[in-house]
């Protein structure tokens, strides 16, 4: 495959870039989701020539982390003060499917924490607005290019431990596999609990909002 | 069938989970609505590869929600001051159709009020904005699917009843049918009492609206 | 037909419930207008698989019902404080035609005014936004449909008036016709003086909108 | 043709209905366009499914009638604080082309001022933003319809002047046609100085805008 | 040609209105461009069956002038609280390409600073963001239109010079040419300094800009 | 090739116009990408017949930015109270693909900072929304034109080198080649120190965002 770049991405000096896997028609590849956020009012942007399928993904994953804002110690104000952009490269190259959701999730999730994700590590999985992860397919031809890529730790949904467990063991030798069932496995592995250096700093204009019971 | 999630959702700790019946070229499957509310200005986010009849659907259970929200003792500036997003997994398949009518109202119904959807319960059936439940297609291929996967009552529209007695009995022993003709037998019985441990709590900012009679 | 929901509707305890005459390819039906109001700005929702012709006469018809709310007894606030959704069952038919414009100006007028709509009465008429009433197709096959619905009254344009000259009498004993040139006359005739039970209250926001001549 | 309303429009007791001239594939036809305002935010709705060429001549008369609101004695408040919708029925009749120009122009300008509109007038000819007059096509059978209609005044382009001089004089006896360069000639002979008895009266929030010289 | 009006347009008592120059199937012909402005909040109408192309240069224009606002003693407020119309008649007949972009952007300077346009004179050219002037295509057909039109001077890219070279010189006696390579070219030939008799007064809300330097 | 300006691009007094290279069926050329600044409030606008990726090419390199503004000392505010214009001539060619990403984003950087572009330089390389060059294709044509142009110095991504040590020497004798892979690489090269003469001065409203730490 040339139409991805093929270099695994070891600099988890940036918050929001996270490794993903894809599956096209010449085999396995990697790809990156990266996210960035800047002052706005809470638009969300996608770009790469993502397919509908794929752009739902991320709309879904963006309302499972407003849902679990406090959780995960996230402000909410961000998500009314600045605008999110993902962006999936290569931006020529057509891309659709489920199975970026979780990448998506995680680079969504370290650019609003401004937490590291950790390096050498890759994922593929559908996620739903609860928080469920689902099983994907090309699981064989993308833990080859993973391994090819350098990876050293793979995130896949607890289903496709049968889609593993048919590849030549020699084939992924110094892989670690973590299966899954939720979103906060995904992020407990993937994301570090430092923040990236000179992470951002948010800003907010006043708000009026008051506490009401139910 | 292999496109949906088979597995009966038996957690009804979380809100806004509702199991519904499809009916695929295949056969009868379950499937699950999500909805899900983050702070917002009001907003609908439709995925899951929704078509245009179950958009309206979507939209249809909504405004009948607020036309019935004191009734059901929702506060209305929820409506307002948040956004809903409901989801349909499988992210990837296509779906449309009325049929998840009383399904999608139901998720509602539970993501405002914060209270438990009943567990082992599946339904099937249009709505209209009146509050009508009306019949849809496919009954027994549904049943068939909502049996396999372990559910133990179904809610239907009074009119599909004679769909169930075309059905051989021992396919259907076990389960519990509920023929309804409103919308608020469907709520009665699919919603419990007592809301999700750890409900949202939902604030807002100051409003200015004032009372007029009419 | 099986399509469309044949019971006649008798309650009209509640506002905004119309029945209009449709005509398709296996005969005449009959179908319902819907309309409800839920808190909100002003907004408009169309749904049911509605064309661009019947979602036209919706926009005129509430069009018509603005510039005569003085008239008519509507606090002109509730356009601007309240959204519209206007619904047609069964939501997977798709409709069109301007046929059912007076049975959508109707349920608007009911919904706006909390009036009760006489019950066993349906119509059929295309409006104009002067409030003039037009003749439709299909007349033969819509009264046929009525009348096995057990419709007692039947609104048409005056220019209509001929179709239903044609038609064999035994076929409309008991059956009592309006014809009418203006929308004015549908509603004295649809429309009961009398509020539904528990009727909405509407409530406003503060407005600062000053007198002008001119 | 079936397709058009061929009663003439005498009650000029309403502003805002002008009577057109339409060319079809079976001869010609006298259309109305109809002009109603109700309060909002200045927004234009178009129905009678109009084609684009037909939308874009609506929106340019808009355009000129705000230009000149001062020397129509406008308050150009109006603008802001009302809803313009426009219809031309039969509301399931595809119509297009830039002959309703002036018509929708004279329309507009009826309902804006609430000056009556003169009766048994039919007028046909594109505008330009300028307010200049063009010719339009089908004059000939455009004047048949108009004098079977009962029409009395027809006003035309001053280019249109040749092809009513090969009509056969007994088929105009009795019509007096007005030959027009300008938009305003138009709007001299078709509106009359009096307003529609209980004219609208137009309401308006506190503005703040200012003078400035330039 | 029968499309366009081929009378030229002398009148030049009205702002906003520059003669073109068109390059059909049939050969060159005239067309004008008309800009309006009316109090608004900054909106652009653009309207005569104009192409993609043809609409990305008069936004190219409407760019070019508000970044060159202060420089042509432009009260930038206009943008803001003015709405623009531009209008190509004829309106029935699909306009595109790139070489009205001059005569575009003169009929906004026009406007904007409501100065008097220079009769009897025509352009065609393509412009850039940055006030270039680029060569288009059907220049000798175009020239011939404007001189049976009695267009006294046109102007022109200086890279289409050389078309004009090859054009035999009887058929342009008496009409000059004037190459341009920038806007502020074209602006000084074909504006006057003198406004238009009865020239808009632009009126302004109060604002709250601040001066801040960088 | 016909279709671009050939012509060097020299005068850098004005900000915001970067020369490109593009990659046509006829061989390569030079472009220009041109960006401009109007009050407003933060809208892009994109012109010149732009497909999808370039126009999310457009979008990355805006995104990019605001996320370094304050590292490129550029005000924020600029984002929020101005328009951004970027315009690709000629306006009547269709124009795609990512690899316009990069001098996008210094066309942009000029604008906002009013720095000036280094003269007789070109670039092509797609970017990532952090930052990256990637490689793009038709090296080789693009270089030969951009030597025919007269251009001195092209940035290319880092990955590109390959493609140029293909090409026989004698063709690029004269010609500096920058290889990077990072965009702050590209605008240390291209973009000067010095602004523009007469650089534009940006004013703001108040503004009422308070510090938050996070
Ligand atoms: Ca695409
Ligand atoms: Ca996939
Ligand atoms: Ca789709
Ligand atoms: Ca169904
Ligand atoms: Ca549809
Ligand atoms: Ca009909
Ligand atoms: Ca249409
Ligand atoms: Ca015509
Ligand atoms: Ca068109
Ligand atoms: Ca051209
Ligand atoms: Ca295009
Ligand atoms: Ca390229």
């Amino acid at each position: 495959g040339e139409i991805f770049d093929k270099e695994i991405y070891q600099d988890n000096s940036i918050a929001g870039v996270v490794t993903g896997l894809a599956w096209t028609s010449v085999g396995g590849e990697i790809l990156f989701v990266e996210a960035s956020l800047s002052k706005g009012k809470g638009k969300l942007t996608l770009s790469g020539q993502l397919g509908e399928v794929m752009k739902e993904s991320a709309v879904t994953a963006l309302s499972y982390l407003k849902s679990k804002a406090e959780k995960m110690g996230v402000d909410y104000r961000i998500f009314d003060n600045y605008d999110l952009h993902v962006h999936v490269p290569a931006g020529a190259v057509p891309k659709d499917g489920p199975s970026a959701g979780i990448t998506m999730l995680t680079a969504m999730a370290s650019i609003f924490t401004q937490r590291k994700v950790k390096s050498k590590v890759a994922m593929t999985g559908e996620i739903t607005l609860r928080g469920k992860v689902m099983p994907v397919g090309g699981i064989k031809e993308k833990i080859l290019a993973a391994k090819r890529a350098g990876i050293k730790e793979i995130i896949l949904c607890e289903k496709n431990k049968r889609d593993i467990e048919e590849i030549d063991e020699e084939y992924i030798k110094g892989v670690t596999f973590h299966f899954v069932d939720k979103v906060e496995e995904v992020l407990d592995i993937a994301l570090l609990k430092s923040k990236v250096e000179e992470p951002m700093i948010f800003t907010f204009p006043k708000e009026n909002r008051e506490e009401a019971s139910n």
